[in-house]
């Protein structure tokens, strides 16, 4: 195991994801810990990173130790500052905050930050090491990594251009739970892939309308036109939809989007928006199952940290 | 009081009014109680009617009852089916559900529902009767009846021709309960003029993204620019924003709106919508306030139920 060469942590909000990277940015090991920033107790981070991985610090005295994403936030283990886009490798691998650890040092990868036509910023942490490691330097792309917080990206030439925050997971969660749309759900029901196709469609046709077409959650279930198992889909869907309808027009070329759309999410997730971005009439890739810990091995190698 | 003519109630889900009407629908008296049809226990609704209005029951023998509202949904006194729109009050007027009450049939208004292009329903409860009360029979008339579940009615000579709802309150209040954006909010802050201005204008000017410009009521308060006093009035503002831009493209005629927008609300969110509607460039009227009660006795009358 002497061909260890980086140490890098993808630490999200609920766990984190360790990797022991070899030349070339290979995996040796990678172990999922539930270890996220908000499940660490009394802020000692330091404590769930020898749990998770001391003994590959140990075992590496000279290997670099970089970590992304929300352990870079106010509230985790040192605030990074936020790198401005437009940003590539370079960039990011310019600001990264260094942060002692266990008589070294280590390095966080700030986030990202952009400022759209209106002046109004947006923000993500995490998702750019992915987009980092899963999009080639040259050509023009577009990713959407979907979750709580899905993040659209425009990426030319290795440079995230600009991006944008959709807050559907969140939204589906809060709608399902806390409004009168779940009264008629049955919340564990299995996914109904016509149901979440219809929505789609719904959500798609007019996204400005979002607030008034999710009404329709309800009166479908009322009217007997969908079962209380098939509407947690519907309304997924409706609101993939809505995000696919308002993201396609926020291209910077202001026109359609022609290219295929690269997709950096779980399974489950990237199977959802594959549907969904077809039904749009777009095309899809799915996205490399380790793009963070090749962003990280992309960041790493842009800074000058690999031995 | 012998000219007392019709005992009418406005029954929601969280309160009741109840209207003694004299001739030509003047109030002769007016009562707000706590007993909304979520608050009577046991489904003793002719208890809590009793403890409303009982002695008008006694006093006016001869005078008509009607109910309108949620007293008539599945969770009510009765359902009463839907009347399809389009719907003036003699089509409402000839869907009255009987109810027997203390020795006499008192009538349920029924909601009305409608279908959208899409083949998709909407329903709404209560303020049919609101907007049979509000707008004259006579001209082309655009309501807004703001709330948990705002309701927007085109209405054509005295008919409703179709109406949508938008949950603008209810997804407001998840938003702000539960999910990222309370976070950084002072959620009992008092109304900022100034932050709901500049929400309104940043979801009208693309209600599409709703779900991305949302996210701007944390992005706004991490960078600085609004203070947490300030972030509820502007997610308010946005999200009422957002639904203007939505609903001023679904007017029936597929143009501008250029008719005066009559606003049908309590003094809080009337204020609210007329400056959300004046920043969208249209003209507002605010609704008489005692609507509900002249939509009872316009509906009492259709039915031939006025001695």
């Amino acid at each position: 195991m002497s061909a260890a060469q980086l140490i890098g942590l993808d630490w999200g909000t609920s766990s984190l994801r360790a990797y022991l990277l070899g030349a070339q940015g290979a995996v040796l090991e990678q172990r999922d810990r539930p270890l996220g920033i908000m499940r660490v107790k009394d802020g000692d981070f330091a404590g769930a990173f020898a749990q998770a991985c001391g003994d590959w610090l140990r075992a590496y005295a000279q290997a670099p130790v970089l970590l992304a994403g929300m352990i870079g936030s106010k509230q985790g283990w040192l605030e990074a500052p936020y790198c401005a886009c437009p940003a590539d490798a370079a960039a990011i691998a310019a600001t990264l905050a260094p942060l002692a650890l266990a008589g070294r040092t280590a390095r966080i990868v700030p986030g990202l930050s952009c400022t759209n036509s209106a002046g109004v910023p947006d923000v993500m942490r995490g998702e750019e090491t992915q987009i980092i490691g899963a999009l080639p330097a040259a050509g023009s792309h577009l990713a959407v990594l979907p979750g709580s917080h899905s993040k659209w990206a425009w990426v030319e030439q290795g440079t995230v251009v600009r991006f944008a925050s959709f807050m559907t997971g969140e939204i589906y969660a809060a709608l399902t739970g806390h409004t009168i749309l779940g009264r008629l759900m049955q919340a564990d029901a299995p996914h109904d892939a016509a149901a979440f196709a219809r929505g789609v469609r719904y959500g798609l046709e007019a996204p400005q309308e979002l607030m008034s077409r999710a009404f329709s959650a309800r009166t479908l279930g009322l009217f007997g036109q969908l079962g209380e198992a098939a509407l947690p889909s519907y309304l997924s869907g409706l609101l993939i939809g809505s995000e696919i309808g308002g993201a396609s027009g926020m291209t910077p070329h202001a026109g359609l989007i022609t290219i295929p759309v690269t997709i950096l999410g779980n399974a489950a997730l990237t199977l959802r928006y594959t549907e969904a971005l077809t039904i749009a009439g777009m095309r899809t890739e799915a996205g490399t199952p380790d793009c963070a810990a090749q962003g990280l091995w992309r960041i790493a190698r842009a800074a000058g940290l690999l031995i």
